[in-house]
């Protein structure tokens, strides 16, 4: 939640005018067992080994909004319960679903692609089915993981065409930076199916992947406030690695991973860039303006500080207007409600984009 | 050098009126076998192994002000040339020298203390002899290695106490987040003897160290794009653990690592303290709060956006007026000229403050 000073009649102001397309809404199963009944075995059984991310998982739980859903599961495990919950007070036109898995924890490809297309299809049966989703609410995500990208195609391949399978879905946590030519094949699908990749916090640095910072953080207070230097990492390999000069089709979102280091990282992207444009020669153009053709970001967490007009100022250098698409992250403990994350005086435009025109037109809506 | 719009007028104008602390100018022999001569056996011999930093040197050389010194050595080997070339045409008043030395891309902890001792008396006999610093312009550095912190601790009190040492200096480039508390007995020794710690940019992710990246990036700009991502892990670290609730009397100055980014890193863990506080209890306040008690920042690399409205912004937001302190970087290739650093329109008193005030008040000069 963000540290907001909204009075009460500004939040019902806004969400009267509102609609809002959400871009990042968690679900997860009543139990892991709906999702392991999916699974071929040796990977059923394997899947017992799951037990959360090790270290670094969130001391504070899994979710903030504590309680079962009426049906008796934990919370975002029932849609009626979520659309009462989340959809119908906040004004959603559409729920981009996220997926409540950690795959890339784990180190054997194969296993991780069972656990991926395990859920894919938990997603479509029990979400996407006309009688749940009957307004066409839901639109999901084709969770993939990084490592064999050739099995991450596959997976695209199983879904790509389904109206209601809207992007491609990557953890940030990996083995390398994710631009780099290794992953292409990914981006080569997502390109030809027309399909957004959404990069979203999941297992950095974590279990079978490599660690993000020198040496490992102490704490998951210092893990989640430095998740955004790989969001950084990712960014500057797709942005060097000439990702956009080789599939302009392709459009991202970023997911989580915050938005407020950009000018820092491309004001100096770009000067390194004159001086160090002959290392990178297939990168046609100043890399920031990649950025508004191919890049677009979740609000959440959107971090106020007490000063308002910096938090203007913010959201004007990085041209928020025109990047920011609004994520609730729902429902986990810092869950962003939209008619809480501006402070007064932000323009309505910025708002309606923001909170809706930006996703209508990345996704196609 | 900045993407400066400055007039020659405006040069010349500020080059009259601003007398100028240049908190990082680096030196170097005109051999290493200078700094060989120090050292004992077998490090001696050893160190004919040095043969820079391996992966991720700078592709356009060590420095871009080509040529040597009149006196035939390679540039920043000369303390007369450097007067004429430095001191003089930017009216430094004190000149904070920096080593031009790796210890830490190796992985032998003595050989990493000897170096460094080497360098130090090195930096003792040539540049701070009566003759040469006559007049006490050059403040300089006692270089230590974290990855024995006892034998860091014996280095600073071989210096501590000569009154041209001014400092205590780190690489950037660790084993561990820097604020971890196997590191503490160097802050101790810092705050004993009243000398503050500068860390800077050096071996990150390269030898001995640990990667500060998921995966290594491919190319050099993807390196020095990503630098200020370990510094961010550097300072969370330190906030994190309270270093500055143990050793209130220490004072550390972030040198080449960025500032830009401090906004989002700040307002991402302010906001994570107050829900993850019972994590780190010893952190009495927000995180932030400590940064203009304790912290400074160098200035080099300063990038400037094109639009010079969004570059004072992030220069209010960070309250660059009393946290950032004038560097050079001479003679790297992008070495920062005073004058040339800042648009119009920023006011004296920033510019009195960033270029001389907040490093005469930082090092007691």
């Amino acid at each position: 939640m963000s540290d907001s000073t909204a009075t009460q009649a500004e939040v019902k102001s806004q969400k009267r005018t509102l609609a809002v397309i959400d871009c990042d809404v968690h679900i997860q199963p009543v139990s892991y067992d709906e999702i392991k009944a999916y699974m071929r075995q040796p990977f059923r059984d394997m899947f017992n080994l799951f037990k959360g991310r090790g270290i670094f998982d969130n001391p504070l739980g899994r979710t903030t909004i504590k309680g079962n859903t009426p049906s008796g599961g934990p919370i975002a495990s029932d849609p009626n319960h979520l659309r009462e919950q989340l959809i119908k007070p906040n004004n959603i036109e559409t729920a981009i679903l996220s997926p409540w898995i950690y795959a890339d924890f784990f180190s054997d490809p194969d296993f991780k692609a069972e656990i991926n297309a395990a859920f894919n299809s938990w997603v479509h049966d029990k979400w996407l089915n006309s009688k749940v989703n009957y307004d066409g609410v839901f639109k999901a995500s084709i969770t993939v993981s990084h490592q064999d990208p050739n099995l991450a195609v596959k997976e695209i391949e199983r879904w790509a065409g389904h109206p209601d399978f809207v992007q491609v879905y990557l953890d940030s946590g990996s083995r390398a930076p994710l631009g780099q030519r290794q992953y292409w094949p990914i981006y080569e699908a997502c390109e030809r199916y027309g399909l957004p990749l959404a990069i979203h916090v999941g297992t950095d640095g974590l279990g079978g992947n490599s660690r993000f910072t020198t040496g490992f953080p102490n704490r998951y207070v210092e893990w989640l406030t430095l998740v955004p230097c790989n969001f950084q990492a990712h960014l500057v390999s797709f942005l060097t690695e000439g990702v956009f000069e080789r599939f302009p089709g392709l459009r991202m979102v970023l997911l989580e991973g915050g938005t407020f280091w950009l000018p820092g990282m491309l004001w100096r992207l770009d000067a390194l860039y004159k001086s160090f444009r002959f290392e990178i020669p297939w990168v046609k153009k100043l890399p920031s303006l990649y950025v508004k053709d191919h890049i677009r970001f979740g609000t959440q967490p959107m971090h106020r500080p007490d000063n308002d007009e910096h938090f203007r100022y913010l959201l004007e250098v990085i041209d928020a207007e025109n990047i920011m698409m609004f994520s609730s992250d729902y429902p986990h403990f810092d869950t962003d409600v939209a008619a809480e994350i501006f402070p007064r005086n932000i323009s309505d435009q910025m708002k309606n984009k923001i909170f809706y025109e930006n996703a209508k037109a990345f996704y196609n809506l």
